[in-house]
């Protein structure tokens, strides 16, 4: 990767309102996310994933995802999107013309089984009709492979596997291909690998990453794949995603981390660092604690 | 940079005791200084920097090294170094025979004068001297530069201004070349021009990154020097370094961090990642704090 004179996009999507908050103990109100989720358009986010569509009796941290999107702003430009765990969820998102839909299988089949309850070839049958469902409902749609570079119940998972995966999605026509290295476990090499195979196989602009920081590599990882031609990231303000009660412990790749350095290698992410740092210093007046800082 | 099959080695120096130690508040006593230079020799670390040889009114925390030098057992193979910060503190290296100085110049004439209290061109003939001295005292000599690529105070520092300083110090003849980012400025784009430059200058085999984790890059920044053919770093345990009175604040790379993703990349380090965790508990019971966690 060289230095580059002009500038090129790399698109940035918040997923701290999900990934986030859904570790967090304390359960932010409607108003509160709904808040967040306008501060974050006025950074200049363009991408924002505003909660997740779930039993809120599980996760009560989500409970009201589609109050949020009632009661915001909606700003022209920008791609607000809530994650799908199943097809009530997915139902709901389509009645509530939420523009985007995010839908995520595992490539572990014991991951699968533990997270969702069904095996590997369930969920991903069931992804693929929520995908055409959602394509047919009219929604931009992400498909995601979860544990994309390694399970803790089963280690290594095989590019084979996700490429397998990632064929059966594409069938389903969605928007974007997007890998999540869930557990943490990926590093440089295995990402450049996998990207350059799947970017042949569906092309990286298609692709996104959902990168874990858990052991240090979230922005080595990041800046793999931008090598390697991925230009989509999910991150989340003051790395929000690492268990909120162990102090350090890393969650998803920072927001305001990943924008200081895209924007200092000359990629243009259309986001203002310094409003960032105003949005996290807020959200650790709301939850009651410190989270990442640069 | 592409998965190999055969392992190549890459030397980590810990510089935990020294880098770490000299920003705590708690100010660790000879003998747990000591103990904690012998359990990194047992972790499998082979460089190792003990401490500096400083005026121990302007840093008490590095107070002794040179007692803990004479206090540790010595193993065969290990390369214990000291940084040295004049003419004073090399001559007791070289008189209590410490096998191994660290010299540093910074690129930056502003930082220097705050540092060191001499401008670039004093620190560097200083320097220079200090380095054929050593050589001739028979110490190994690492000669390193600081703020090498950028400084809070004047900004970027060009290409060019580094590698004159090293041409200077290259004349003393020192065993190896190393660079800091003291102010944690870098990006895997300058690290990358740095290093193939330099490697031009010197052979990338003779080079040394230093690299701070405080815009969380530091891990990036280092797979970009691999990539670039550098095979040396200074990391330090639990990521000691950063400032302990802001919770998060990153210091060094985190060495076990380091160990885990080299060694997932099929290098070879030859540190046990399992002994760093039990040294750095022990760290966070002696300094009172929570550090780095992967």
């Amino acid at each position: 990767m060289n230095r580059r004179t002009a500038t090129e996009a790399v698109h940035i999507q918040e997923v701290g309102l999900r990934d986030g908050l859904q570790n967090e103990p304390i359960v932010l109100t409607v108003r509160e996310r709904a808040g967040l989720v306008e501060a974050l358009v006025q950074a200049g986010l363009k991408r924002i994933q505003i909660g997740s569509l779930v039993n809120p009796r599980r996760v009560p941290q989500m409970a009201g995802t589609d109050q949020v999107w009632k009661m915001i702003r909606k700003s022209q430009g920008v791609r607000y999107s809530v994650l799908v765990l199943n097809e009530r969820g997915l139902e709901q998102a389509l009645a509530e013309w939420i523009p985007h839909v995010e839908v995520y299988v595992s490539a572990s089949d014991t991951h699968s089984r533990k997270n969702s309850g069904a095996s590997l070839k369930q969920a991903l049958s069931s992804a693929v009709r929520m995908v055409s469902r959602a394509v047919e409902g009219g929604a931009g749609v992400t498909a995601g492979v979860m544990c994309a570079f390694g399970c803790y119940y089963e280690g290594g998972v095989s590019q084979e596997r996700v490429l397998e995966i990632v064929a059966a999605l594409e069938e389903a026509h969605p928007t974007e291909i997007a890998l999540a290295d869930t557990t943490g476990m990926a590093d440089p090499v295995a990402v450049k690998r996998m990207v350059e195979a799947l970017g042949k196989a569906i092309g990286s602009e298609r692709l996104s990453l959902h990168l874990h920081d858990t052991r240090g590599l979230g922005m080595a990882n990041l800046i793999a794949a931008l090598e390697a031609g991925v230009r989509s990231f999910d991150t989340s303000v003051g790395g929000l995603g690492g268990c909120p009660f162990i102090p350090g412990a890393a969650g998803n790749i920072s927001t305001e981390a990943a924008v200081e350095a895209l924007e200092n290698m000359r990629f243009s992410t259309g986001v203002a660092a310094g409003e960032l740092l105003r949005i996290r210093s807020d959200l650790e007046k709301l939850l009651g604690r410190t989270l990442w800082r640069t």
